[in-house]
């Protein structure tokens, strides 16, 4: 790969500083940024490698989403207006159980395409129960870099056929895992995927933990404590609360990852802080749902991780990352106060604090030299921008005023991926057209 | 101007039974809808007229927003993450204070850009103090239809400098409204804008209901009940609550948009439904400046006139309809519960329901043969849409997963406005540029 020079206008670098460098450049070689730069005595026409002109756009990390369903993108539009469990019991869990090979692989191409159109460069994705080898492989071919797994369900009383035995699941993760876990040069781990508590039973659960210990780097991901009706039901199953639950079987540490958290007790935002468990915060499928609002100002107070993702894309209905900055800006307000969540705050959520969660601070989640270059250019010199972008004014913009049509480009370890707009990987009218297809049989198949 | 066919893949109509029409043209003659014809017995290349094949497209109405305003277009950005009575006093006010006719037209031309390019062909626009006649003469040029009006300021704790005596106010609305009302063929009308109780003296705000009658189809457009302090200060000031004490000074009829309407007493939403007021809900600013959520499902519930208003670009921080819609289905879940706010009803509120407000059923706000040609063409074809459009999916693609990006094009009175998404009236290279420009000079001023 030859060395390239990218210049843009500025860059955001979401580095511990929040440092927002003009006339400077970034140097990628083999994938990672290998230097910035700054232009001031640099001879550019002397530079020995590709020169990448973005002099108009602005650069930031890539956005990291640490909750997705690939699976469902296929159902978007189909799932409106409901209650989670009416959701899950009357369309989400009849479509998941009718996915095929091919319906998988649309909907998870589908997804994959508008996230990285978005800018969207890195996920922690929950798979189906069945046929997750498509979602890994769609994965690898796509240039996206994920934790991800299969779902495991080994009890559904809202939907039954949507099960296998607690050692099917076992046994069909850990075959997965032994051969996604690290692979596509590391770019893929796997994200072991217990649904929830009220499809999981306790043996499912913490042999599923327990066979993390082969799997170093691996992440526990699942959801909790996102409907009142959820976790009244889990308080009568366990007489315990969702987290406390969790806690009580050993499933907490720094490589958990919890869904939604919006229904929590104060000894079950201990339990989050004591163990360094991950918050995936998803706002607007917590509204969507009407789920509720989480508390997420007091656990950034605390000092938990809180990092954004858009869920599925049916309870959403989009994948993006500007929605869920917007959103999750937006939302707080009118409780905790207009300075509550403010634009900085929020563009860390889905960068650094996006990277923290999943142990890639590393590699990934800000402008920094050795860092992996994952990487997106966006256009704020519109009309529907700030007119003047001084620091405060590009946080603005980014969280509060664009969305996935200011996406100009994005580089994926260094390739670019989307260009103008465009995915470079995926015809946007094929997929489309396969997706049809694909769907009007699976619609066929759940009949 | 010659007769058009217009061949979009569906229609959706906004009409009384809410009709989607495939297989369907609308046919366009002197700006108006003079046939939506079926196009099954129909023999196209017989057509003697223009053909426009959008046959990829959906045809919506084009959207209606109830309170906006355009003179702060150019302060984007500049104010975030504040309350109400702070952000005007700190940041709005001193700002508008500092535009001259230059940045105003700056300004003024960003935001309708915006508009037009989003799909949204009919605003009610609150203006500032000064120069209002740029305003109208940037509406006229636009092809925006348009109630607007100067903001009347007449006392001003917060910031002294935005404020003329009482006089001055009624006689420069007066000579304005003159000039302007029922202007452009009728399309623009005067809609006379008192800010809000704490900036207005009794006898401005009763002397202006009083000039409207020299002006019948104007709009009295004000604000009531946003913020906690501004009601708090309002009981101080009148002893009684906000819309009570307009209801008291002869205010409240049905040629009334009040905009925000979020802390009300049970008293005053009687008030609102006895009078037949509008209510123009601003969801994005309502969240953003920490306001609050208005109760919109019981104002629906109630009878009351509801439809959708972005506010000014510096609380939102878009002027875009969809995120609108979006935010109000959205925001009312967590309380109302999942099933509150559909999709449908909530796209009426931004069509049919905002010409309802303004008086202009007759004339726009759904496709129905009669009406104006203000009418939107959106792709849905895409990987971050509902990939089957059933009646069903088609609202909720609009709602739950559109943006300013899937407008194709745009009528306004049948003269195509946007065209491939980009404005035919507007360079928005040069808008950008010019708006740097006026602003730099309004920062030097406000010094």
């Amino acid at each position: 790969m030859k060395n390239k020079l990218l210049i843009p206008k500025q860059i955001v670098t979401a580095d511990s500083q929040n440092r927002i460098l003009k006339n400077h450049a970034v140097e990628i070689i083999d994938g990672k940024i290998a230097g910035i730069v700054a232009l001031k005595n640099f001879i550019i026409s002397d530079y020995d490698g590709e020169l990448l002109d973005y002099s108009r756009f602005t650069l930031i990390p890539g956005f990291i989403q640490t909750h997705i369903h690939l699976c469902q993108t296929l159902f978007r539009g189909f799932a409106d207006d409901l209650e989670l469990l009416d959701w899950l019991q009357k369309r989400i869990f009849p479509f998941e159980n009718s996915h095929n090979k091919n319906s998988l692989k649309a909907s998870v191409q589908l997804g994959l395409h508008d996230l990285l159109t978005g800018g969207t460069t890195t996920i922690l994705d929950m798979g189906t129960l069945r046929h997750q080898e498509i979602i890994f492989e769609e994965l690898i071919g796509s240039g996206m870099r994920a934790y991800a797994g299969n779902c495991m369900i080994d009890q559904n009383e809202l939907y039954p056929e949507l099960c296998e035995s607690t050692d099917e699941n076992l046994k069909s993760t850990y075959e997965l895992a032994k051969v996604f876990h690290n692979s596509n040069n590391g770019k893929i781990k796997y994200g072991f995927a217990p649904r929830f508590v009220l499809s999981c039973s306790e043996k499912l659960l913490k042999e599923t933990k327990e066979m993390m210990k082969d799997f170093p780097g691996s992440i526990f991901h699942t959801h909790s404590s996102e409907n009142k009706k959820e976790v009244e039901t889990v308080r009568q199953m366990t007489g315990k609360e969702n987290v406390e639950y969790f806690d009580s079987i050993g499933l907490l540490d720094d490589h958990t990852v919890l869904a939604h958290c919006i229904h929590l007790k104060d000894k079950e935002i201990n339990s989050l802080k004591n163990n360094s468990v991950r918050v995936a915060h998803c706002p607007s499928s917590n509204l969507k749902l009407g789920s509720g609002i989480a508390n997420i100002p007091r656990y950034i107070k605390e000092g938990i991780s809180v990092s954004l993702g858009a869920d599925g894309a049916p309870c959403n209905n989009t994948l993006s990352a500007f929605n869920e900055m917007r959103i999750s800006a937006l939302i707080q307000k009118p409780i905790y106060g207009p300075t509550s969540m403010d634009a900085l705050t929020v563009f860390r959520l889905a960068t650094i604090e996006g990277a923290k969660a999943l142990h890639l601070q590393n590699e990934i989640g800000s402008i920094e030299v050795g860092k992996k270059a994952d990487l997106v250019l966006l256009d704020l010199e519109k009309t529907d921008q700030p007119i003047q972008l001084s620091d405060e004014q590009i946080y603005s913009s980014i969280v509060y005023s664009s969305g996935k049509s200011n996406v100009k480009a994005v580089f994926a370890d260094g390739n670019l991926i989307v260009d103008n707009g465009k995915s470079i990987i995926y015809d946007e009218e094929e997929l489309v057209s396969k997706a049809k297809d694909e769907l009007n049989k699976l619609i066929e198949r759940k009949r």
